[in-house]
């Protein structure tokens, strides 16, 4: 069965056109923000933010004060990171200030650049990003799992995980081992928020706490004062800083978010927003799966107590980790009824899993779900 | 003489107080767009530009259309670069597209990294960004002039060059040469326009030509299409494109700038009302240092023809290069007399010379101008 046999299209996508569920680009928090109207509109004069610096006697001295603020308020309301007495820095994304982890945190004269790993299923850009500039700082070195070589190393915990959604926790835990935090997902409307994360070096991304993707903003949160100064170093010889206008943008929408949780009033807690979309999609996603399951799998989470939502919920994450069940390469199998996914090879896993995207516009979920109900069967039946 | 016996202070800054003209912030262009008022507002909703995409069909496909379009739209009215039939990439700030097309240039297979050069005096930051990362694939090789390696290089070429101000050519001219062109400076307000640059990489900064320097937006002018290409994966890998805000509102500002040069009114010119207060301030730089010939001195620049102002014109660059006649370490003679300035020997230079930006705001510049008067009579008069 191919998906336009399923004569239930009630989206205005084509029947032949290809949806793109390979990024996490989330646009389904449009509706949301749109219906909040005049509150979030930013307006910027002619002669606003011109110079190169925000606030010239901070560390990151390209770090706009109501956007650092805004995040030490965000996270003592969601208490998902201690961020009080902590270095605040920004990036271009939380890509940015991965890469201005990595060099904060080697060291320029060591004999050999230090190990980097992380527990696969990985983060698919990771491998790529230490890689691409042949540095000899650092050297990815795959699977943390399997790592053995002695000596520094560099760990990325990416919790929850991208691609798989599940709680991770340093796995090397030896001498010399360095840790970088990637809480990109740690927010209410994925997972249960179980603590305040306390970690040496943390990095969040505006993209994945609000959806704002196109503005490229993501922050750090550093103990120690000598690492949060070469992260600076690197974001001033990699792009002399980051937008102000990004920045003050993030500001407002913080700001604006902050105010609604703090008014306590259930239509302007966006995370509690975020959770349902989120509960139903997965919901949805669920059925079909179950009534496939002969063909497709779908990992499952604990239930857990959410400090945020002060009552017992369970992880929805951002992406789906869909297993073939029949050990296909169902990247190929997606593909094939016009769906486009990343393979589980990308992320150091097999291609019997494919990661999907959960945070696209509704059509294109609707559609996405569709396409996968008409799969029933699996290839063996086409 | 220290500069608190000239007993001249016109300015809100207090004696004591240390000037920075060690960065080239251009907040002196800010009056011109405060002047402009509501015409160059930028008004964003909340739900705007949330995706990662601009433009999924460009090669650049994070890269608004609209600043696109104003890009070659000002190529076109201002005749410094062909803009038309190329591939137009954003960046974060030239720096990142800097770094970009080092990325590109290189080839990942080589049996050693290529060696990357510049005519000294060059930009005192290439030889950091070039290295910080101990990159195998490029390497920095430092003075032009000096290099005789065989093999591929990349040589950059910076015209007007920063620091000095002098046009620049390709020096190195050889088999396997790569050039990257940075015309950051080459605007009518800083030197003549001579004919429209056609070259294989081009680099533009938002900062210098319009003096948005926190916006960080920079601009290539790619000719070869797997040179764009390359270039855009840096961006991908990088920072995952760039912020789409600053994109808007360099946009914007733009247009604003383009419908004025349209108009052809004076007062709606921005290059000749930069052209007019660089004028000035260099003409009172000039008397100063003229006034002390002795001690101080500075670069003469030709009067050529500029295709844009439709008359004869000289430079007026960006950067004072300020030499001392005695041959002293000039950089630690201005900063005794509290003026922070970048020393010549960051830009492969010697000590006796010292960069000084010429784009600060009128209150910082006239004190600068008010210490180096008082500075007469040289060191040895102390």
């Amino acid at each position: 069965l191919s998906s336009s046999d399923t004569g239930k299209k009630t989206t205005a996508l084509s029947l032949n056109s290809i949806i793109n569920l390979d990024h996490g680009d989330p646009t389904m928090f449009e509706p949301y923000w749109r219906n909040l109207g005049e509150k979030c509109k930013l307006v910027i004069s002619g002669s606003d933010v011109m110079s190169y610096f925000s606030d010239p006697g901070n560390i990151c001295w390209f770090l706009e004060p109501k956007l650092a603020n805004a995040i030490r308020v965000l996270h003592r309301l969601v208490g998902n990171a201690v961020a009080e007495d902590r270095h605040i820095l920004v990036g271009t994304g939380s890509t940015q200030l991965f890469q201005a982890a990595l060099f904060a945190l080697s060291t320029p004269d060591a004999p050999e650049p230090i190990s980097v790993v992380s527990t696969a299923p990985y983060y698919s850009s990771f491998k790529e990003e230490v890689e691409f500039l042949r540095s000899g700082l650092y050297k990815w070195q795959g699977d943390a799992k399997t790592f053995h070589k002695e000596g520094p190393y560099i760990e990325v915990v990416t919790s929850p995980s991208n691609p798989d959604g599940t709680i991770r926790r340093a796995v090397v835990n030896r001498e010399g081992g360095k840790l970088i935090h990637d809480l990109a997902y740690y927010w209410p409307q994925y997972t249960p928020i179980t603590g305040a994360a306390d970690h040496d070096v943390i990095l969040f991304t505006f993209s994945k706490c609000t959806g704002h993707a196109g503005s490229r903003i993501g922050w750090a949160i550093v103990k120690d004062e000598q690492v949060a100064r070469r992260m600076t170093k690197f974001m001033e010889l990699s792009s002399i800083g980051v937008s102000k206008e990004s920045q003050l943008r993030a500001a407002k929408i913080l700001e604006v978010l902050n105010a609604g949780l703090q008014n306590g009033s259930g239509s302007e807690n966006f995370f509690e927003y975020g959770r349902h979309i989120m509960a139903k999609r997965w919901f949805e996603l669920r059925y079909i799966v179950k009534s496939n399951s002969k063909i497709f799998g779908l990992p499952e989470y604990p239930v857990e107590f959410c400090n945020f939502s002060k009552g017992t919920t369970i992880a929805h994450p951002a992406f789906a980790w869909l297993e073939s069940k029949q050990d296909e390469d169902i990247e190929k199998l997606l593909r094939a009824h016009k769906m486009l996914c990343r393979t589980g090879t990308r992320f150091g896993s097999e291609q019997k899993y494919v990661r999907i995207s959960m945070l696209s516009r509704d059509e294109v979920f609707d559609e996405f779900l569709e396409r996968l109900a008409a799969i029933k069967g699996g290839t063996e039946n086409q």
